[in-house]
């Protein structure tokens, strides 16, 4: 894989530590921020982390984007909160290449590409949403993040069933997730991962008691709270407001029933 | 892949929440507990996912040890805490199939399974330690894993150099990860990801500095809380004990030199 | 008041940031530790702050306990967990000197000293609780910690009522709050708080509920984590071990019934 | 002490959990809001407590306003995230009724308020200001809270020294508390209590080592993260934005010279 920006790749613009743009390397377009323009075909055939001036003069770094700067892009946040769920639900699984995985729901595929982008190259998941206009955009997610041979989005309600069987996870995020238990378990391989991501205590309670009926074991709920800290010699200190709460996680390990 | 366990696997023998073993399928052998012993015959060619009952009556779950099962019980610790770290280390920085990374130092190999999982079936880790004792236990804890092929562990003082070059990430847990700074530039390719580990705010700061003065770009410097929930209905409470520090992690990417 | 230690006074013996000791001062008597033992008569007629040396010559210091050294040591905690509580009690609901306080249980009167500390010295609290056993506890903290003329302990049970009339503040560490929130109710002056404290989810969602039923204004639950942050120059960083959770704090203020 | 709304008198009035209005009660005058206005006539007379109506029909209830209230509304913030700290500032000192203590910088008053409103009746703060400008807002916080005989502000910067000696404690929240620790030394009676309020970890540390230099003990530094959680049945969850950092605070208890 060489390292230089290409027709058709994206580029994360980089101005400062707040500032970065997802842009397409599309030719004789320019890309229009506050401190100028960028043309585009003096981005093309430079190295990823060459640094580009605008029309006004201003520098911007042209970094390769990572699967955060797609995730972070497609849920239109602009601090890596969901990023660590995601982080957790993929590793703490033990979600890694060659894996078959379920999701539900897709919503705007975030999840699914760092998903996707795990289970490379030999996996695959296969992501239930039932929203036809969430579909369209998570397929942009995905296409853009250059992830879509690995997914398959199914316009199916997951609360009437999992197709696919001996998955290595389950991964949910969704308003009812204890009512999925039960297809979890029936798709998912003995000693196979189920994960569910949920805003309220309510959801997460729920999920554990069904989880618990079900024949799972290794029942853990957490929660994650990321802490930036802004280092600066002689005025260290933590950042002042923070995303407190995004949601539980939940995870758990089909045992055979004896 | 089977599903089934085979002489020579690894299993973790579940209890309960609090108690798991991670046990080698030995013909022959048996496995004490102080609820009995299991015989391993037993355990082979069994499903992951069976019970199995110990010798006193006592039901055990044999699960497929996880990444996590291996780092967790390498680091010999009980609760997920540095799994945490290894997977923001992982996903933040956009580490994953395919990748070169170099690690320092390799420690008990925890960190170094985490990657080696995650660049498979294409990519490499290099780990560089100093100390040989610790170089032996990390080998035995890839082994173990089944990661020894995606990883090579160089008896080398990173502070004097990385013979890499082109390398898609550089992941520190070490002392001095401020004195590595420069060699991480000149060994990853650009816009590629420099992650550190620190357990101390002043090692943060001092790596912070290195990096902006070494023309690193995005410098974030972030640490994670994870906190375990007790979801028993009509008895929720977050777990009374938590490790709330393991370290801070710093984040950046190389920007070329205008 | 003098800062001499007179007979009769208790005295906290420090020897260092982790060992304090909450002694008396009788005559005669020898305080023993793993130091060796300390002449109580040593330290009677010295000033607070001074150092003595035990019998085999480390010293300690003789510090005059504050509040929170009679109520670590009542509820034989050795960290300031309780302590933290008990404060956002005391402030947040405005409970200060003059007020007349209504609490339920007493327990081992830790919060009824914290409580009564306040109130000075105009103002009462009184204190029902069921175990006659734990009386017997609690009126021998609260006179160790010289409050007894401030403090009434009532053996009764509080869901069957509260007594007193036109009171400041109602402050409930109990299981069962919600069903005291009527008589809260009764006994609060117009414009009165209401605290509760409770170690679970359920137990702060169903007193909220109670709250908003009964003409409760300003319904607020929160919780609060403290952090010991080890601060050593060069090595500085947050305690690894942490006391997460204690419990939710509920406030609320009386209105009017239109 | 009668619980009716007397002119002159402060008012807070509340509209919702979000939305609340600090009002003195002066004859004649009309309060705006954007749900209309308040007619302060209406107030006066009434019991704290009632309910009250705008001239468009939206319900207002006059609450008592806490020394919290008073806190929050003269720091201009609308969470509870000062007043925690306050909270730990003075209990965890132990600071009481009848305590002598100085204070500095005074700023706002706001930390003036709570250190006046627990040192009543006859305890008295002294508070040193460089800023005449800031003397003038914190007068006018102490005189609308109540507090004013409790208080003396003074016009000097503590850097210099500190007038009054064998005080109970010496408050901090300045940008260098270190060139303090001295005269707070020579100020406090033995065993007195220290404390100080810094936003960065580097005050923290310097902090710290000019306490061990100047003989105190006791040297604690903690952080206090307060979360507020929004508890709906069937969908508890903690708010999703929340304060994470206020600053470190630093106790200490001063010890005589060997």
């Amino acid at each position: 894989m060489t390292n230089r920006i290409r027709e058709g790749d994206y580029v994360l613009l980089y101005l400062d530590d707040k500032r970065t743009y997802l842009v397409k390397a599309e030719k004789g377009k320019n890309f229009h921020t506050h401190k100028g323009f960028i043309r585009i075909d003096d981005l093309i055939d430079n190295e990823y982390g060459s640094s580009i001036l605008s029309n006004t003069g201003v520098k911007f770094i042209a970094l390769k984007p990572t699967l955060c700067d797609y995730v972070l892009k497609s849920v239109r946040k602009t601090q890596i909160t969901y990023p660590k769920d995601a982080a957790l639900i993929v590793t703490l699984s033990g979600i890694g290449p060659g894996n078959t995985v379920v999701e539900a729901g897709t919503g705007t595929g975030a999840l699914t590409c760092a998903l996707a982008y795990y289970v490379r190259p030999n996996g695959k998941v296969y992501s239930y949403e039932v929203r036809s206009d969430f579909i369209e955009v998570a397929l942009k997610n995905v296409r853009r993040a250059g992830l879509a041979e690995y997914v398959e989005i199914k316009n199916k309600d997951v609360i009437e069933g999992i197709d696919e069987r001996e998955v290595d996870a389950v991964v949910l995020d969704m308003a009812t997730p204890w009512l999925v238990v039960p297809h979890a378990y029936a798709s998912l391989k003995p000693s196979g991962a189920f994960v569910s991501f949920s805003p309220t205590v309510d959801q997460a309670v729920k999920t554990v008691e069904a989880l618990r009926e079900n024949c799972f074991v290794r029942v853990e709920t957490i929660e994650c709270l990321l802490r930036r800290i802004i280092t600066e010699p002689g005025r260290t200190r933590p950042e002042t407001l923070m995303t407190a709460h995004t949601g539980y996680l939940t995870f758990a390990r089909k045992a055979l029933k004896a």
